[in-house]
């Protein structure tokens, strides 16, 4: 049962129907007739809402979570971006989970595993570390850190400020198709076996080790850094105008097939050059911003949103969206776009409103 | 919002805590140690049960439908078969709609078409069409047809008795991407424009033509006729000993690509040779059956349902499953599988309960 | 060496030059620019030539080498159709080799495996088998067979009549690449370890066994009968008119993945209506035919060919060929096209002269 | 005709044998049987041998080519490195062609496209360009730049001094395909239409334009530049122990499919630590090296190459070769294992001799 289609109720017939319906009720059947339209609707009619989470608001109740939970105890110490139309279900769209994590100098976030892949993005502070498959990298602000589905992980703060970041994950996805699992690995910390950057050596400078098969469809690049990602959108910055309704826009990639790092959710980052206003757009994958650089405001169907660095906010699928950038700004998005190409079911509208 | 994920609410916590959850609920922010073990959970827990529609009980309320409303007006005339723990939101399972379509003798169900998948199991009757892109394919108990994503389609039954199929569409999923579009024909058919026959002497000989190129996933066969299928069951009966689990299974194939004939549902016909029982199975993907031929049990988790010809149960996600056929028996199913595949989410469990 | 670049000789320059060639050729090199244009062609210069074999005048050859030596003792009694402008080579164009074999009441080809791939395609003769992996296939007329990369295969003649065969590989093509590999099985025949059609009703019906995982990119339908493909042939004469080149034409496909049954071999089938006369086409795919039903006539450049049924001839890489059909004809043909098509590389022109 | 093929001759048979093959020779057949071993080999036997190209010996032919022609008469002023075996082949493999190619300061390489694919591996000089697709590269030593299959690409030399590259081309595979084609583009130099590094910040960050769809198989990243890939060989010999038969070995990678740069090509690099000594090795793909760092000796089969930095030499398919570095040395190498392994027929030994 999803959001979309959890109220279907007859909405017209007669009598005779209406005791129809009762009868075949009872042995667990309904009329598609009085919901056809409602099912298997013209156009994209989504449950959940655009909404907006400032940082400025956020961060003071992110800080005080430090305070009221351990990581340890917590496990994950994070406040759930939750969509206003779906409260209580942990989503930020029906598809995707969101959430601000906090880990405090000296806390560990014990190590676990999950069929569910995670995506980190690095909001706030420098130096904690996320260890996967035995390797630990060191997270900056930008940075974009993968933690793909069944692979043991766990994060560290070994520096002396606080870290935040943004936790994205397919979590509704995967409730979907009821196959989610989960360990605990039973220590807080897995054994590093790896040397920091053996991952980056191996599989980010355009060449793969000679004899090496993946064993699954998410990147053996788990740490792109915004240091690269940055240089990258400069360079287009400098060689053309930006396109229409995404200035410029890049997607993160997996080297070993060309595909999204991981499989289940897509991620993007985009340079608004300072007083750029976009073209309308919509696409009909529901998608979850996180600002790097910059202010700026988005209008998405009826809502404007005036958002500057480290504010996250949500579009929904199908809603008509534009951006202007006040100055020069980064926003980094994911969404389930590749689930959707996938699956021949995605689909964009680049003419205007 | 999700069946797996509806009612998560904090469950430990002294008041400095509940008072936290309420000043950040205030801004759309939920605590994710709250709810961490549900969102995660060590092994899938799905909200949905296995159900039974025997035929006897539910051909009487197909009929009366046939006098309650045309197929004209119905659109499609077809009775849900609702998941009992999921009722008013016409899944079967939570990415699986499915329900029985009715067509007499005269009628016609009108051209539409739409972003959702849909596969037609003949249960009962013989002589009725649906015309896919131009073209008809005559219906016969035990077919397999399909209508792919976007593409126009439209039934009509031009012999002396009514007709009933399985309707099985990947409705809650595409719901949940929000992804779906729909249109009207604008004529209650087609025209067609191509001989019956067309597509299986291309596509379903071992050959394809020359120089044509898929321009989407779904298969170019849009009629697995039963005879070709049951001769092929019948020869893996007479050549050994069937699989523990499963009896003598096979998929259906689209051959331009190897995957299965629609993107978003797989499709399986077996055969339980007489007086089999099956060892303990499960897996992630909740199934749909339709029995084609024979009778005999299942067991689902604690469950167990008596089947015969033309019934129809459910098996959701990770119930551990055995079979037994009192005679030789036809099952066909279809679930997610390929999408949970394709995503590396798959699991089956083979061992004993 | 190729053929194509075997006899580069310097055709210009001075004394000086020709002095620095000889004194740089003691070093085993040569200079670029006076075979540029030879290496890199402006379009296709093939070295080979269209040719034919008419069966009246291959057959009492064919006899007679059945009296001239065993089957055993050949290990294969083949006639290579070596190409009259590569002889001494074993090729009939520069990647594939063509043979005719025959096999005599009672005899066996015993077992052998190598990397090189065959296909049989039968043209005289009813009932002897082809094994492969430990599964009979019997062979009759029209049938398209093949034996796969690394797989045990033995013939044998178990009818009371001699049975005669198109033998296809891609032995000039492992060569280039010095990938060749072969071993004797050691007995004359493997073990039938599969009932005869096993393969066939797994793979050959629109369906494959649900947890069956391809080993290899060959086929495993291993005998595609005449009978299907002429099923499908007639069905497509009857629905349309043919393409203007090819008349109706299909190819073999393997269902497991959408490409051709061989990796290296492209086999195709097509039909030419009574009275058909082709446009000219070309593409670089250089192709062996061999005749299955009817009379015609093919231009090839400036060569016209006479042909009937069981003839076989050859069509040089980009050559123009018409092709006409004094009654219904059938005609099946070979090619490294989709090689070609992996690479990139392959062309077609469909365009008159 | 393959060099492999070529010398097939009867050796076995009697007098009634010899006489028939005569008569049959008429009609341009030949007995397999008595060529069938050569034809299929137990194991690959090479026709062609180990050879040795010291820079010391080559570059004073080089840079006297320099006077003997200019770079737009020669269009490409290019040493070839033919294998002593395949003299007047142009070839250096069977399938691949290598040559050394000199561009003077001042001087242009005229532009011109061809579907035979190009690689140039910088060995001395910096400062001159490639240009493709409206794109120029700087080029400086140990850079790997593509040129790929049916792209304009010109080269000037805009520094002061020489520069010397190896091109690389799969020129001999194109001619047994028949499907070379070339154009030239009418101007010395194509027009530049986008600044030096555009491919770069597209492709070669870990990203990829948004809605960027590849349109052929090579890379889209066309140089990727030495000090990239030193530095990741750097960590792979800081973080473990090299691979007993490779020291440290990556392979180019084509971020947008995971596949080699060039369909038809691998290109390689790896890294011998001082003093180390590998295991001995072999495998199907003769390759070519070129030595960018370093000195050691290579013994192949029965021959021993002492090299040293800028020499090439050539590795025959299946011969057994181990390498001894005396100082930490870094080697180049391209074959044609991407398109064996497609066919499934590339073979590796790492046993020892």
């Amino acid at each position: 049962m999803s959001a979309q289609t959890a109220t279907l109720k007859p909405t017209t017939g007669n009598n005779a129907r209406r005791d129809f319906y009762e009868r075949i009720g009872a042995l667990s059947m309904a009329p598609l007739w009085e919901s056809l339209h409602q099912l298997v609707p013209p156009t994209p009619a989504p449950k959940y809402v655009p909404a907006h989470w400032s940082y400025d608001a956020v961060r003071p109740f992110l800080m005080e979570s430090g305070s009221l939970i351990t990581a340890k105890e917590a496990v994950r110490r994070v406040l759930i971006l939750e969509n206003p139309a779906m409260r209580g279900s942990a989503c930020c769209t029906p598809t995707l989970y969101a959430g601000l994590q906090l880990i405090l100098p000296g806390e560990i976030a014990p190590s676990h595993r999950h069929t569910q892949s995670a995506l980190r993005f690095i909001v706030e502070g420098e130096g904690a570390y996320t260890a996967v498959d035995g390797e630990r990298t060191i997270m900056h602000e930008g940075d974009f850190v993968i933690t793909p589905t069944w692979t043991w992980h766990d994060h560290g703060n070994d520096s002396s400020q606080p870290m935040v970041w943004l936790d994205g994950l397919d979590i509704p996805l995967v409730a979907m198709f009821n196959a989610g699992f989960a360990e605990n690995y039973g220590a807080d910390e897995q054994p590093v076996t790896q040397p920091e950057g053996y991952s980056d050596a191996r599989f980010a400078h355009g060449l793969l080790p000679v004899d090496w098969k993946a064993s699954r469809q998410t990147s053996p690049i788990f740490n792109y850094p915004y240091a690269r990602t940055r240089e990258a959108l400069e360079r287009l910055d400098k060689d053309g105008p930006p396109d229409a309704c995404h200035g410029h826009k890049l997607r993160y990639v997996n080297p070993a097939n060309g595909g999204a790092p991981i499989a289940t959710m897509g991620t993007f980052m985009q340079l608004l050059p300072k007083g750029f206003a976009s073209a309308p757009y919509r696409s009909t994958d529901g998608t979850v911003f996180s600002v790097v650089e910059g202010a700026g405001e988005s209008t998405i169907g009826d809502t404007t949103i005036r958002w500057k660095k480290r504010d996250h906010f949500v579009v929904p699928s199908w809603a008509r969206v534009t951006h202007r950038a006040d100055s020069e700004a980064v926003l980094f998005s994911f969404s389930d776009r590749p689930v959707q190409e996938r699956l021949d079911l995605w689909r964009e509208d680049r003419g205007g409103k």
